[in-house]
C-alpha cells in the first residue's frame, strides 16, 4: 500500500457529477427515454404517457337526468305558478332517476320534490328553465379535447377519465428494469449463518425494494466475489438484461474496489466520487447504452445513493419529474457540525412541540441503516456550510406525513430500555402514536426541556452534594420555571460483567482499578456516568486509575455489547441491558428513573396514551420481566 | 312515483357515519383486524408489522475497521509525533479496508493517508486512540433492540434493517380484498360500443386502481343489472370472498337503487346518505361478517367514496394510520359557495402567485371526473359554512407535491384551444412543467390579474366605443398598474352552424333571429358574449328575440358539442371547435387573442418555456393547422 501510488478519490460536486453521468450515458448511446409500449388501461397506473390522451368521446355520451324527478319540456311549463298550478298529462312527461337519458324532445327535469302526481298527471307549481337539472352531453369530457399530456404518471382517476374518453388502451413508457449486482467475498445470502467477517447482503434487498416502490422492475442477480475477471462477466451480462445496473460495494479505492476500473474498461467512467455525505464514493458512468451505478456498501450510502442518482435518473427515462419529497421548516434540537465541501444528508426525528416542528438528528454513520428507518426526515446540510446551530431553522424531506409528527411523543434525554417497550406498547393500542425517544443523556434531556426542544426528558441525574435525584437540577438549570417530574421506576445499577462474573467483582466501583481490567464508561452527562463519578469520589478513587474511563458508548445495550463482545470486561448499566445479553450484573445501587415535562403537558391529548400505559398492569408486569425494575410508583407525579 | 312514499335520504354527518358502521361491523362480527401471517421479507414491504421486531443478531456482527488504512493496537502507538516518528513491524498491523473485520489484537485503525509503509514496515507520526475509526459490533442494531413496533407499514430500507437484525421473515397482516360489484342495466364494459343510454362501466376501473394504489388487491367482478334477486345473489357469493365489497352505484334512492335494501335485507345496514357532496349517497353497512360499502355512481362521487370510508377501513384492518394527505395553505381564486350541512369536498388547481398558493376551484358536478384528474388539491368547505371568499386563506389537501405545483403557469380568462395544445406541447419539452388554465372567460381574467390570482390571462375583449381589443378595459380594471399584453394569435370567430350548414346560414347574426332557429351562447364575461353583443348592436337586434340567447355554455368546444348533439342549430364560436366536430363555420370577423400579465412577469424563468415555445415553428404550424388561427405576431409584445 504505497501511498503515493493510491487512487484518492477526487469528489466531485453534486450538480456537476449529474451533467458529467449525463453527457457519459449521452456519449455511450443511452437511450434518452424507454421505448412507447401500448398497454390496456388497468395496466397503464403508474406509467407515464407517452403521447397526450386526447378524448375521442364525449362523456356523458347524452343528456342525463340530473335529479331523480320528471323529464318535460320547458316550454310546456310557463305560467306554472303556486296560484296556479300547471297538469301535465303522461304524453307531456317522463319519469326519470339520476343518470337516465333525457328520453327525446323533452329539455329540462324537476326534482322529485317539487312535483305531486295525481291520476297519472303532473301538477308543478312553478315554470321550468330549459335545461334545468339536465347534465349535459360532454359535461365532463368533450371529444377531441386533450385529457392528459404526454409525460404525466397514470393514477387511477386518470385511467378512468381515459376509458370515459373513449380509450381502451394507451401509449405509455415501459418501466425502466433495474439490475442490481451485490459484489464482496464477505457477502452472504440473507438467512445464512455468517462465519467471522462475514456480512449479510441486505442492500441487494433494500435496493430492489425502493426500486420496486417507485413502480419499477428490479432484479437481484447472484452475489459476486471481488474477483476482477468474474466481476467483468457478470457486469457484461448483467448489463444485457436492464435499463440501469447497480453494482453494489467496490465503489471506493480500497484494494477490493474494482468497479470504478471495470466501469472504465468495459465502458466509460464519468465520476468517481460525489461530494455528498455519506455516499461519496460512488461510481457514474455507462457499458453498452446501459447506465451502471456504483454505490457503496454502507447501508445508509446506497440507499441516498438509490435516492439521490437512481430515482431521478428512472424518472427521466420515463420522461417524468423525479419524485419529490415534501418539505417543511424544523428547528434543530441540537447543534450539528458537517464538513465544508460535502453536500452532508442528516436523518432526523421530527415532533411538534408548543406548535413548531423539532428536528433532532439521529446518528450520522453511513452504517446506521436504523438511522434511515427512524427518520421523519431528511435535512441536506449544503456544502458551504460548517453546520447549524441548536434551535436553527432548517428545511427537512418529510419521509412521513406531518399528521402523523403530529402525534410524535418527543423524548429527549437518558436512555432507557422501558421507552422501547412503551414505544412498541403505546404502537400496540393505536398504530398513529409514536414515542420517539432520543438518547443524549439526562443532562441534555433537561437542556433540551429548558429550549423547548421536547416534550419529555428521562432522567436519573443523582446530585452528589443532597443525593438526590433530578430535583436540584432542575432548580439549577431552570430557576423559576414550573416543572412537572412523574416516577417512571426504581431501577438497579450495577456493574455489567462477562457471564459468571469471570474475574469476580464484588466490590463495587472499588474494583475498577484492577490491573488488567477494562472498562467501558457513559458519555458525559448519562446519569449513569455521573452515577459512577459519584460512586468514585465516594470511594476516594481516581478516574484516571481505570483503564478505559475515556472510552464512551451512547446505551445501556452498546455498554453490554461491548462487553459481550470481550471489548471490555465490565461497564455501569441497568441489570436489563446485562440480561438482554446473557452478561453477569454485580448490583451497585438502586435509582429513580424520572420523566421530566412542562406542566401543561400533563393534561394535553398528546400523552394521555402514554399515562393510560403507565397505568396498565400489563405494561408494569412487561416492565418488570426485564428484571431490575420496581414499577411500584410507576407514573405518580412527584412534582 | 307518488312523493309521499318516496324514500328521501336522511343525511348522517360524516363522524357519525363512521362511527355507525364501525359498530356495525362489530356487531355483524367483521373481524377488527386481518388475521396475522408470516412472509419473507422481500414479499413484506408495503405490508403492516402484527408484532413487534426485536433484533435476534448485533449490526455489523463484528468490529470492523471505518477507513482504509491499518490496524494497530492503540497501546503500541504511544509517543508518536511528528518529530519522533515510529516504525511498526509487520506483526504490529495489518492492512484493513473500510468493513473489513478488525484482526485479532488490535484495536484501531490509522487512515492509509496518515501511514508512510516503508520495507514492510508502517511510520506513524501521531499516536492513536484506542477504538480510533473502529466502527463497533451493534453500532446499527444490538441484539434484543426493538427494531419496529407492532402496526408499522414495512419499507425498504425496514425490512433491510430487520435482515440485518436477524429476520428472514416478519409477521404481518394480510392485505385486505377489495371486491368490486358494477350495477346499473345502462351499464357497458370498458371497449364497447355504446347503444342509446348507455355508460362504460368506468367507475370499477377507478375504484380498483385506487385500492391498488394503496398496495391491496382489488377484484372486479362481472355487471349486474337492476334486478333485486340476481344482484341478492351476485352480493352474496362476493362477499364470500373479500373483506370488503364495494357495490357500485344503486346507493341513492331512486327506483332502481336497490343496495340499502339489500343489504338491510342480507345483513345490517348502518349508514344511508352521509352529508357530504359530492357523495352523499352511501350506504355503509355489513353483510356476514364483511364490511359492505354503496358507492354513488357518479364519478368524483364513488372516487371521494373511496378516500373517505374505503380507505381508512383498509388500513384500520391493517392496524395502520389511514393514509394522509399533506397539507397547504393557499388563497381562493374566486368566491365558493357551498351547501350549509354538507361538507363539500372541492377540487382545486393551484399554483404559486407572487410567493403564495393560489387555489382555483374546479367545475363541482359530482360526474365531471376531469375535475379530479386536473386537481393539485382537495379543500372541504365543512358543513357548518355556507361557504368562502375571494381571496380567502384555505387549507388544501395535497394531490400533487408543491414542487410540483411551483412550475404550473396560472392561466385564468378565457378559453381557446392553444392553451391545451400548448400544455401538451411544454410537458413534451419538459414533464415538470404544467400550464393550468381555468376558463372563466377574458373578463374573469383581468380581474384575476388584478387580484394577483393568476400569472397570465386570455384575452379578446373587444371595446365597443373604439373597436379595440383588450387594452380598454385594462385602462378601466386596472389604472395606473403597469401590464404586459402578449400577442398570441389572430382567431376566425364565426358561426358553428351543422354540418354543411343546412339551415344556409349566411347573413352572420343577422340570421339568428330566425323563427325557429335555436341558438347556444356563452356565458357573461366571456369575449365571445361581448363580441355577439357587439354584432348584435351593430346590426341593432334586439338579444331578446334570438331564442336560446339566455343558454350559455363556458367553452368554445362545449357550444361545438351542442351543436354536434342537435341540442342547438348555431353558437359563436373558433373556426377549430368547429373542425373539432365536424361542423360547418360561417366566419364572422377575424380578431386578436392575447396574453395579458405583470410586466416583471415576462421576464421570469417560469414563463420562460412558454415564451420558447410561442417561437417555436413547429408549434406555430401545429396551431395554424386546427384551422382559422394565424400565428404571424405570436410571442410579439404588444403593450
Amino acid at each position: 500500500m504505497p501511498s503515493s501510488a493510491t487512487p484518492f478519490l477526487r469528489d466531485v460536486p453534486l450538480a456537476g457529477a449529474l451533467l458529467q453521468w449525463r453527457r457519459c450515458r449521452a456519449d455511450a448511446g443511452c437511450p434518452s427515454s424507454m421505448p412507447a409500449v401500448r398497454m390496456a388501461l388497468a395496466d397503464a397506473i403508474g406509467r407515464v404517457t407517452a403521447e397526450p390522451i386526447w378524448a375521442t368521446r364525449s362523456s356523458p355520451p347524452f343528456d342525463a337526468a340530473a335529479m331523480d324527478g320528471i323529464a318535460v319540456r320547458a316550454a310546456d311549463t310557463l305560467g306554472a305558478s303556486e296560484t296556479t298550478p300547471l297538469l301535465l298529462d303522461a304524453e307531456s312527461f317522463g319519469i326519470v332517476d339520476t343518470g337516465d337519458p333525457l328520453p327525446e324532445g323533452f329539455d329540462a327535469v324537476v326534482m322529485r320534490e317539487h312535483v305531486h302526481l295525481l291520476d297519472g298527471r303532473a301538477e308543478l307549481r312553478a315554470a321550468v328553465a330549459p335545461y334545468q337539472h339536465v347534465r349535459s352531453i360532454g359535461e365532463d369530457i368533450s371529444a377531441t379535447e386533450l385529457l392528459l399530456p404526454a409525460g404525466h404518471r397514470l393514477r387511477a382517476v386518470d385511467v378512468a377519465a381515459a376509458a370515459a374518453a373513449g380509450a381502451t388502451d394507451v401509449l405509455v413508457r415501459r418501466a425502466p428494469v433495474v439490475a442490481i449486482l451485490p459484489t464482496g467475498d464477505e457477502l452472504r445470502p440473507i438467512g445464512s449463518e455468517l462465519g467471522p467477517g462475514e456480512l449479510l447482503d441486505t442492500n441487494s434487498l433494500m435496493l430492489a425494494g425502493q426500486a420496486r416502490e417507485l413502480g419499477y422492475e428490479a432484479t437481484v442477480l447472484p452475489i459476486e466475489g471481488d474477483d476482477p475477471e468474474r466481476l467483468a462477466a457478470a457486469i457484461g451480462t448483467a448489463i444485457a438484461g436492464c435499463d440501469l445496473l447497480i453494482v453494489i460495494a467496490g465503489s471506493s479505492a480500497g484494494r477490493d474496489d474494482h468497479t470504478a476500473a471495470l466501469v472504465d474498461r468495459l465502458g466509460t467512467l464519468a465520476v468517481h466520487g460525489v461530494a455528498v455525505r455519506p455516499g461519496h464514493p460512488v461510481v457514474l458512468g455507462a457499458i453498452d447504452a446501459t447506465a451502471v451505478l456504483g454505490a457503496p456498501g454502507y447501508p445508509v450510502s446506497a440507499s441516498l445513493t438509490f435516492d439521490i442518482f437512481a430515482a431521478p435518473l428512472l424518472a427521466e427515462l420515463e420522461g417524468a419529474p423525479a419524485p419529490q419529497r415534501p418539505v417543511a421548516s424544523a428547528r434543530l434540537a441540537r447543534k450539528l457540525s458537517s464538513t465544508i465541501g460535502m453536500d452532508d444528508w442528516v436523518r432526523v426525528r421530527l415532533g411538534r412541540v408548543r406548535g413548531s416542528l423539532v428536528a433532532s438528528p439521529l446518528p450520522r454513520g453511513a452504517g446506521v441503516l436504523t438511522s434511515l428507518v427512524r427518520a421523519d426526515g431528511l435535512l441536506v446540510v449544503p456544502a458551504p456550510l460548517e453546520g447549524h446551530h441548536a434551535g436553527e431553522l432548517v428545511e427537512v424531506a418529510l419521509l412521513r406525513d406531518l399528521l402523523q409528527i403530529d402525534h410524535t411523543i418527543v423524548a429527549i434525554g437518558s436512555h432507557d430500555l422501558i421507552l422501547d417497550l412503551a414505544a412498541s406498547a403505546l404502537r400496540v393500542r393505536d398504530p398513529r402514536v409514536t414515542l420517539a425517544s432520543t438518547n443524549i443523556g439526562s443532562m441534555g434531556g433537561l437542556i433540551a426541556i429548558r429550549d423547548r426542544l421536547c416534550h419529555l426528558a428521562g432522567s436519573h441525574l443523582l446530585d452528589p452534594d443532597t443525593g438526590e435525584y433530578t430535583l436540584p437540577y432542575l432548580d439549577r438549570l431552570l430557576p423559576g420555571r414550573p416543572i412537572a417530574v412523574l416516577r417512571l421506576v426504581h431501577r438497579e445499577q450495577g456493574l455489567i460483567v462477562a457471564p459468571g462474573n469471570p474475574l469476580s467483582l464484588h466490590g463495587g466501583v472499588a474494583d475498577l482499578t484492577r490491573l488488567g481490567l477494562r472498562y467501558v464508561n457513559r458519555q458525559r452527562g448519562a446519569g449513569t456516568r455521573v452515577l459512577l463519578d459519584y460512586e468514585l469520589a465516594r470511594h476516594g478513587i481516581d478516574p484516571r486509575s481505570i483503564t478505559g474511563y475515556t472510552r464512551e458508548e451512547p446505551t445501556h445495550l452498546a455498554v453490554a455489547a461491548a462487553i459481550a463482545a470481550r471489548r471490555a470486561d465490565c461497564g455501569m448499566g441497568v441489570l436489563a441491558a446485562a440480561r438482554a445479553f446473557g452478561l453477569g450484573f454485580v448490583p451497585v445501587t438502586r435509582e429513580p428513573y424520572d420523566l421530566v415535562l412542562e406542566p401543561e403537558l400533563v393534561e394535553a391529548p398528546l400523552l394521555a396514551p402514554l399515562w393510560q400505559l403507565l397505568e396498565s398492569a400489563e405494561f408494569r408486569a412487561s416492565v418488570e420481566r426485564l428484571g431490575g425494575y420496581d414499577t411500584a410508583e410507576m407514573g405518580r407525579r412527584i412534582r
